[in-house]
């Protein structure tokens, strides 16, 4: 862990960000200036239980928090604002954003209680913040949400170029990409491009919002007569109007629900992105008297949240909604990777309970916001950098935006593909690798960060597939006896009160195994757990052919 | 026709060029200044028999031929260059040309003897030809060629944007496309852009030229052992060039076969485009002597055109080559649309004859020279252009391409789907159909032009089907007797010396047919000749069951 970054260098390094798509947080070095970009979570796959979210480790950023000069938001997506709150724990720093985004960091800070102590600039694409050294300018481009931006760092070193997330539709539901600005912060000299890998090994182009528009179009016009269940990214507002738009040219109405949806229909609509005929929007109990082919339920949940809307629905523990019939549930949207799972699961149940569902690429329901091969490599034409630096993506997608970037004329000495930590140094004409800092992931569990080790994954993992059997007793050690218990609490292995006798059997198998080991001549506390674990272990997997942990819990007296 | 620019307005008209692929020329003109792009010739389609080219009509050209400041050409390919001597025959214009085109030009004009006679300007992409009211500039895109250029007319109502073609290669194998360029003349402000269609209907990004060369390295590297038989466009100079690297590699040496390739080869080194050492070119008798496995022969003839190198290798008519077991036929292009057939003809005599034949765009050994649905908007995203007019393409594509252009922002009645012939009136603000001149297309036949007509074609068409039988009578119209023949000549119908009976038999019933009509009181020389032919056919039919073109000539003293 050590970062030697010269005077005359300008250093470029990824807090997160790379190896894995989200979390990220870049920063660019110019002496006692850094410029930050983004500062997101993850959203954690399927086999980190209980996580709710990772973030990177902040400490290189609060050792050197005093030259941080703000923190700048590509976009408002939670990989690149998610992890503010808890950056902002750590350190305070002004935080630049557009409308869009700033909406919903300001909502996030209010939640965490950050909101009033931090400061919040809302910026435009025409923007120019100046400090001392280093200044940062904008460039809009297309992404799957209303406001979108690329990142230029003015450094004396060069301009340093960072993308965000984009795509390049040419035919956006929003505002278009500024492909002129692009081209001329290209035309005036780049001397680093820092540009999204995520769909690196793409080869179609990616397709507009548009053809998502008209698919949607159809299916409300067209081909769905019975009720419409419509599951989004709240984020994606251009999505959500096509859906009112579908609505308004048929007649029906809209009930909106799960938390994140209905901010983002009010805030949307406040901000301007979004239009809607007054009485287009229904509350839940009024949607429940209009004939099925008049109404539509935009919802959360596209990603199988275990409690978003959708997941409730589909489980039937929804508490005004079920699953009629003729519903046809739309999931407009494809699963970030790891919730797989989640959503087939979701799909299934939905399906059993007597829905159509419509889902996938393959149908044009949805689209990335991410651009393709063909995309990158426009980025890439566009902005002509001397250095190149692939980010967001998985390293083979990093290697492989890299040899693209070589395929284009960057020669390949002037390419780092680099991990979180590492640190690239920068002059007008020189580039080297300028030490590391220790850039390991952070898991956020509740309100507790990274208290969470392996072990406890673990654990989850074997709590999640059998559930979980507690045997606590108070022994007198003295006097070698048990003065109470064992009970036997359990959770997630059986239903206790269905199961009295295998409760007190297994109680009695419990006391016999503590019986035992009271009369040894050492009382061997850990010997006196883990014979009782095994035989509780062998005991209910007779009975019941399931392995729940077992969790002795000896009280001594 | 009637057409009427007023003094503020620029004018904008196809000679050719709409409605389908090639033969353009179009024309852009400010009171008494007309600049003109391309002049090509269209290939005919199959069902075109023994026309040799189809070009435009040049008469309205001819009666405004003191307006004409200069012909610009965007690249080299026929289809663009192709009508020069023909437009040069009527009247005398400077032409503008790159350096590869103008070789080609250049070319072309000396065997027509036309070359002495013009004025010719070589031009780069950075120069601007100035004229009183108007001037011209280039930007470069990529294409099949080495060298190709969108043209830029300045008039005093606006600047006119003509793309040639082209497609977005991001990874050429020769010179990138000057995307800055494009973006600046976006932002500058262009009055009407004027786009490449061909490519409307496609959506799939147009492949890198660098997929193909990767391509031919691995057929030429690992794949294939026998001789390789290579047949591209000669004025592909870049896929030349990646077949070239292989050989290298391999210590393959290359014999060049057909007029065209044999002329790229050379232009191509002469003028820096193709780089080979010495010695890695051999002649034709050089070839016999070295293992299969060491040699390639590069040939034009992809189109299967009939009197191409490969056509006569296939057919067995080549006099230094034909195809042996472990030959290996590469078709690395992909047929224009007529010769579909031609180029089916020679794949089935090349795998009879026992060639293994890989081509095809599946097989990535060819990919367009035009973009694709994305590329033209990207195209139009950078142009910004306030009023659009497709060009290069049949109808539909044209329209396809305007919708296009109205998704991207150009209001509907921006969009301008025209005819050849029609001209379009141009003001900062305004715009008005003004009028139409006849475009008719005009074929060529040898050194004819415009002398054939749907009649012949018609002909041809039967001559093809089955041949042609003469029948040349001597008569003696006083004394109304046959005084010579009546003498047959066939041909295409049957082979004569192998049919002496029938030509007997044919000749009696000519004979009777004529000694008829020779007793009527009147002679009526058109029935004569409808008796004679109805009754050979009759005749013909029921021996041979053909229907060959019956062809009577009358000698009368």
């Amino acid at each position: 862990m050590s970062v030697n970054i010269k005077n005359n260098e300008t250093g470029v390094f990824a807090v997160g960000g790379l190896d894995e798509i989200g979390k990220n947080t870049y920063g660019i070095q110019f002496q006692d200036e850094i410029i930050l970009i983004d500062a997101g979570i993850r959203f954690p796959e399927d086999d980190l239980l209980g996580i709710d979210y990772v973030i990177p480790d902040y400490t290189y950023l609060k050792e050197n928090q005093d030259k941080i000069k703000g923190l700048f938001i590509s976009h408002g997506h939670q990989d690149h604002i998610g992890g503010i709150p808890y950056l902002l724990k750590e350190f305070n720093i002004p935080i630049y954003a557009d409308a869009f985004a700033m909406s919903l960091i300001e909502g996030s800070l209010r939640e965490h209680h950050l909101l009033k102590d931090t400061e919040l600039h809302t910026i435009t694409e025409d923007d120019v913040i100046k400090f001392r050294k280093t200044s940062v300018s904008f460039f809009r481009v297309t992404h799957s949400i209303p406001e979108a931006f690329g990142v230029v760092v003015q450094t004396p070193s060069g301009n340093i170029v960072h993308t965000g997330d984009f795509k390049f539709d040419f035919t956006p539901v929003g505002k278009q990409a500024n492909l002129h600005k692009m081209a001329k912060i290209g035309s005036n000299g780049v001397l680093a491009l820092l540009s999204d890998s995520t769909n690196a090994e793409v080869e179609e182009f990616t397709k507009s919002e548009r053809v998502v528009g008209d698919t949607i179009a159809r299916l409300v016009n067209q081909q769905i007569e019975g009720r419409i269940i419509f599951a989004s990214f709240a984020s994606n507002i251009s999505r959500v109007q096509m859906l009112i738009n579908a609505a308004i040219k048929t007649g029906r109405k809209i009930s909106v629900f799960g938390r994140s949806m209905v901010n983002a229909v009010e805030n949307g609509q406040e901000l301007g992105y979004l239009t809607a005929p007054e009485g287009l929007f229904v509350k839940a109990n009024e949607l429940n008297n209009l004939p099925a082919s008049e109404s539509i339920i935009l919802c959360t949940g596209s990603q199988g949240e275990r409690l978003a809307a959708l997941s409730r629905i589909a489980n039937g523990t929804h508490q005004q909604l079920s699953i009629q019939p003729n519903d046809t549930v739309i999931f407009s949207s494809s699963p970030i990777p790891g919730n797989k799972t989640s959503v087939k699961r979701v799909i299934n149940q939905l399906r059993e309970a007597g829905a159509t569902v419509i889902h996938g690429k393959l149908n044009n329901i949805h689209t990335s916001g991410h651009g393709s091969r063909e995309e990158q490599k426009l980025m890439l034409s566009l902005i002509k950098p001397k250095y190149f630096v692939p980010i967001h993506g998985e390293h083979r997608m990093l290697k492989i935006h890299a040899s693209m970037a070589q395929d284009i004329g960057v020669p390949e000495d002037n390419c780092f593909v680099m991990d979180n930590g590492d640190v690239l140094a920068l002059t007008s004409d020189t580039a080297r690798e300028a030490g590391h800092f220790d850039a390991e992931e952070v898991y956020v569990d509740g309100k507790g960060i990274g208290d969470i080790g392996n072990i406890v994954l673990r654990d989850r993992r074997i709590l999640s597939d059998n559930g979980l059997l507690v045997v606590v007793v108070t022994i007198d050690v003295d006097k070698r006896r048990i003065v109470s218990g064992p009970d036997i609490i359990s959770r997630g292995f059986i239903y206790m009160r269905e199961s009295e006798e295998l409760i007190r059997e297994t109680q009695k198998a419990a006391f016999n195994s503590i019986q035992r080991s009271l009369k040894f001549e050492t009382l061997n506390r850990h010997k006196m757990k883990s014979s009782l674990i095994d035989s509780l272990k062998n005991f209910l997997y007779k009975k019941t052919e399931r392995k729940p942990m077992i969790l002795p819990v000896f009280m001594e007296i």
